[in-house]
């Protein structure tokens, strides 16, 4: 059991129910999720003492999204409580080629207007093991952006290994904007995890694959690879690759580079998918436990990439599944046959 | 069938299902409400040709809004598109002892940042009959205040009657920022709705009866009445009376002076309460459309009251009733005999 | 254990949920219900042998009709299969002043297009107990009105007790059309259950009290059931006597006369009412079981005012009650202490 | 923005969730559409002015009906209002082998029993820019069949293109009373949507494919087309072709002939559908906007396939799409990656 | 209509809604279901006079059991009353590779303690033709192990037919215990189901096949199936072959062997399975229903798989189908066409 | 803060939705609950740290306990993990004169089979301020009841307050068990809540007061309570006192007795109730916060039984209300005005 410490925004998620439009729907179902509420909860799943960082309003709706964390065991103690609202984000899910939609309601919220002074980032990275952050936690605000580095810097101070999500988010900001707060921050950085575009919007690299193409050609990665671990340092560069052949049928798989050695995963034909929000984090949790406890980059990326499927079955952000299903898909059959 | 317009926002009501209370459940009843636009879907029940103006976002929450509108058939031409986001209320019913709870998260929705430009008022108010407005449009922000003065204006131009509903809120702006607002407002103003809290609040007169505890004393009101008729000429002061005995039981009734003569109505007891929100726009709703087809003052404060006692019985912040409903109740028994 | 026959029509009743309007609700609830259904479950869930005779179609909504009384423990084996429809009722559930509203889609249903060769009444009634019918049935059409007449002719023939629900419905036929059809019915009749409005509607029998004003003064029945023991022959006269305070708060208690005595039940206070539909039916299984199992007319009155005041408690046309709960409030207290 | 017009009827469909059966289900949705409704819905959604004409009771279930063509903004002031019920149909959602079931319950709706006073139709289609209506208008009743006439007359009178969809029902009619009362009407129509067995079944032209065997080789349906277009003089003639994998499973193009040349569209692989029923209207509205607003017949056929592929990714009848949702698959990916 | 006897236990099924995990779930579907209950309904929906011999608490919940049965028109006037618990099983439904979930929270039953007394086996078996049971029954407890051999004793006596679905369940016996109680009773047994793992767990036969595998090749079964007929005599032994590819996307076929020859059904290609629970149990009740009335082993094969194969494309445990669209399929298209 | 231990049992509630009977409900709501459960959830809503003892399944549904209790804040290190099942029970809500019913299903369950292995009661007890448990714990097994006693003693090692309610269950065991138990417990009490029922069953005092009646004069208790504080050396003796005159409406106070003096508590009369169950922990909850925090035991007793009145109002076993809910409660007004 390590100590994780993830940084960032928990929202309400509002969903029409099954594949519902927004336009007709007279009911929303309540998700709480974010790329690093997402991750904490993968690993606090997974047995570790997972905190997520964030700051969330005093009123029902914020004690809300401080309990959707407690009930799968995410420690909330460095939750600030303050301002004014919880991000929401509408989320609707698509089917076969009607795509999933999303729109984002987070402006103002309480982590984007907090102050350096709602954390004491020395208390809370003292005996972590691992920090997690993504490219949203610092694209939410620049407040948020000047938590993000003062983590950071905590997290060295404390010998805590850092690992990044790039997660470029378009209607956050720029690539200009997003390349000049994200490429000092990388010298933190232990693991990076992100795609090929995430790598060209958020660093600046340019990219090989037609990614919208559905193309996972491994190969077209590797350059990338290289050229961004010789350039931060970062110790392991790491991406899922996605086929999209429609918004339910999915091919899946990932890559690991250890500055020496690139290992690619099993391939995953995810059909349907359930809920394919939160798959990059279920990503991101895997593989951090999976760099924690496992031997090798190899057998830490299969469970990784297993984690993240199982999670494209579940409805909501998180990943609800323990370490033992990740690691019967992971280590052997995908045939579904009912476990009683 | 007279024209009228309504000036305000419509919010995206979350509610928990019967008495959940918000932090237990999972999921929330999509409604749509506001001030005005509950004006607006009364009138249009009526048979009126009622329009709300507001400015919506593009997007498909925006769209909701407006299709909720249409769906009972309020005019929506006069809704700007743009903007970022939609207001929001979070609204869990209370029961018993237990009072209901409104946590609003509506800062920076697309009304409260529309510019004048977005709105052609000359139009609008062109042919209509009845403007009517609420305390809570000013109060949103400032630029819906200025917004607020150019429709009183314009209808002025017009001849159009003007109504104000006051409609304090605390969490909206002060007592002194509200007066400052307000007061200046009345000169456009004929018919004024608002008890004494309001008068007090929004408009600066000295309160003379406990409105907390329950008192619904009539007599306590009409000095109040006098004077607000004599400072701002309104041709008519009017007023709901509510006695709060708890959270699904109340008594109700309203008064109303046409500046010689008090009519007080029949008195109702609601029990159980269904969903009060709404309550109070109901009212307005049964008063403007008495008034503009009922011979006498009383005949329309009774029609106003028997609508707003039935949607204290309807959930949801609109009052879905038809004329034909209300003047069964107005005319006739409360004893709610199945109708087959 | 009995063998009890009832003939008339179940239909599919659509109900929003909760207290929704028709126009807001995006679903309806599936309930099955008709007077005569309903009674048929009643004397089912007292341990009789409870059949119900009716016609509907072979397609899945009629298939879906009769597994709703399977369900319950009522006999099907005399139902006719055939027709092309079921009828409907919508139903929407009012709350204090708004009463509740019923708006019925039954024409053309395959019981009111049913011939007497759809039935062997003669095989139906051969060791029967009793047969119970309400004035519903011949008002269905002119078909079921023969059907009627049929079934009481054989009930007869083979020396079957005969029940009659006057019940009369405006939307179904007139005061003038009831009484040419149900005044030669009443030959065949034992028991009649009816107030004095049905009385007056289907008998022609002038009322004494204001039943629309919720007076229950029971001395006011009286003259009307001596002349309807009389006049026809009746054992017994019934009456439900029910309190109208608003949709959701009514008295309720009954009377009985058996040509010689008048016995006065209880009266419950029932508050809140959870659905009414359905609670004269309940009064008629009640009324049928007691006269079949106890010694006076009193105990038997006693158990259907009980049984009937439980039925306003639950939701849907049928009695979902077993005899000992019903005689648990019959025989004592009803403060509602939990069960464990 | 054109002028649309059609006619027909709005039935409330009945639904059970998701796969259940009707004999399982304990509620249904309320979903309402019906082929020229369904059209209508299409035609707002891309911007027209569009209205639906038909008959409605007025009680509160004709109401809905008329409130949800008025959510989807359909002008709703041609509808007549008066008759007693409105037509129902209950409809399951099959799933793998498992095919969809519907059940008709149309019989004495309001529109099959109006009358030709209750429209007036040079006053509707004044104006106009398209009337369509669909084989199922006329097949209701012979009054609905002269009311199709009559419009088809004044929409000549008027100018108006007129389109139609052949849709044979069995249910409806037979083969030989549509061709008597369908063949007549050709003489109106511009547009003809229609595939091999509507083209033998309504019109009585002889089939070439096999078209239950799913097989859409869309040379088998040229001979037909061409024709079509030489015996009635329509100016398009125009098809969907459907591959039935199964009831989750299906291929989906479509095929336009304007008398000279033939166009064959992009062919989609719709899996998984999720309700296929108002995928032909859709397909209809799709195509009138197409035609209305495109320079070239593909285009409209493109524009029309994709929006009707994509209906059948959206539950209930009404494809609930924008304009730009419709061209972005049209004219791109349809890999379904998350729109954010 | 034959009589056809069934035992065993009849549990609750908790399920979360679609495709929830446990414990994300704030409601579970109630769901009734359970080996030869499953079979009873399915040959009671083919017209059969189906007996469920079991024992329930006197209880609601053990009343909503027998409601559960009686709706679907199993007679359960055989289901002895009485002792405290009913079974229960909590089963999530699976996606792609995440598998179906079953926990059982079975022990303590009432039938699990039911004493022979409880009933009278010679009554129940008098004039019946058919007695199924499953190789849960007796895995139960031991007193259930008793009651299985009393009936088949009795259903020898009175010259019934005896089926055995031999279902192995790990959870409930060692493959040991298994084996020492079945073997015995196989001497009773005419019609034998079960696949190469059942015939190894249960009696003893070493496998050919690796079925986890998904291997379906029906080779590999035959000379088990040979072995087994010679052994115990039995006269028909049976299987299904599922290929699992997913817990979303099975193959199913099924093969008989009558001591002479082999038949080898279709083979079906579910795709998306909607639940497989109660798969097999399906195919028990279409294979007696098709031994019962059809001509061959291959016919009563095929109509056995096409029931199966609709099952899983229907929620819960009880296959809702008639024999006319178990015909539609094994007889013609798997098309899934609309049925108006 | 203080630290809370609380030992006992939580069990699955599974409820019908809103006034449904059992028999007639399709799903169940997914509750949690149990006496000393809802006493540490109400602590921890006063900010206590609360740690709830018990022991669960490793199971998904023994997981779902442990994440409810999380949920709310309630620490769960010291739940012990094992065992096969969670206790059940089902509960329908009554309405009106139905009484609520429970059926309990709760034999076999983790904790009932428990051993003191399971729990380290030093560890657990030390530093702690406050133990609570209820009769219920000792009467679930003869193991329970020896765990309870065992911390018991642990608890008077460590200076620990200890209270109980004794809550006498007779479905759990009879009178004379109950005393020979429970008798010996009470050395280690100091605060002992229960009402006269309870101190008759459990502890062998004779009742004055008709508690069935709904008797609440507290005079009738007073003299029990010298009794009781005489015999066991109680510091404080507590009792709610409820008025039952409805399933729906009951009055509810208290009365504490510090050994020298009583107070009785405000009287609330609590119409509609929304859920009863629960209500009696909920003023242990609030008992146990006045007791720790306030001053005089009447401010304690006001808080606690203001707690509990809230509790009535609120869906679920567990009182989800704030600290600041109950002060505004007790110290205000019950007029349940909207809080905005």
């Amino acid at each position: 059991m390590s100590k994780i410490i993830t940084l960032g925004e928990i929202m309400l998620r509002l969903s029409p129910s099954a594949n519902d439009r927004f336009i007709q729907s007279d009911s929303f179902r309540v998700i709480w999720g974010g790329g690093e509420a997402n991750v904490a909860v993968s690993c606090a799943n997974y047995g570790h003492e997972a905190f997520f960082v964030s700051k969330l309003p005093t009123h029902e709706i914020g004690q809300a999204a401080v309990n959707a964390l407690r009930r799968y065991g995410v420690n909330t103690d460095f939750i600030a409580r303050g301002g004014n609202r919880v991000g929401i984000y509408y989320c609707e899910t698509g089917a076969s080629m009607r795509p999933s939609k999303v729109i984002y309601d987070r402006a103002g919220s309480a982590i984007a207007e907090a102050d350096p002074e709602d954390f004491d980032f020395d208390k809370i990275m003292e005996g972590a093991d691992w920090f997690h952050w993504s490219g949203i936690t610092p694209a939410i605000s620049d407040k948020a952006a000047e938590l993000t580095r003062l983590a950071c810097e905590a997290a060295k101070r404390h010998g805590v290994t850092v690992s990044v999500d790039l997660n470029f988010r378009k209607k956050l900001w720029t690539k200009e904007k997003a390349q000049s707060v994200m490429r000092p921050l990388m010298q933190y950085v232990d693991v990076c995890i992100g795609n090929e575009e995430d790598a060209e919007l958020c660093l600046g690299f340019k990219p090989d694959a037609d990614v919208e193409g559905g193309d996972t050609n491994a190969e077209g990665y590797k350059n990338i690879f290289r050229e961004m671990a010789k350039q931060f340092g970062f110790k392991y560069v790491v991406s899922t690759l996605r086929e999209s052949f429609s918004a339910t049928h999915n091919g899946w798989k990932g890559m690991i580079f250890n500055g020496e050695e690139f290992y690619e995963s099993k391939r995953y034909d995810i059909n349907p998918i359930v809920d394919r929000v939160g798959g990059g984090d279920s990503f991101s949790g895997g593989l951090i436990h999976g760099l924690l406890t496992m031997p090798t980059q190899g057998e830490a990326l299969e469970f990784a990439v297993a984690a993240s499927a199982l999670k494209q079955t579940i409805p909501g952000d998180f990943n609800l599944v323990t370490e033992d299903e990740v690691k019967a898909l992971a280590g052997g059959s995908a045939n579904g046959r009912v476990q009683r």
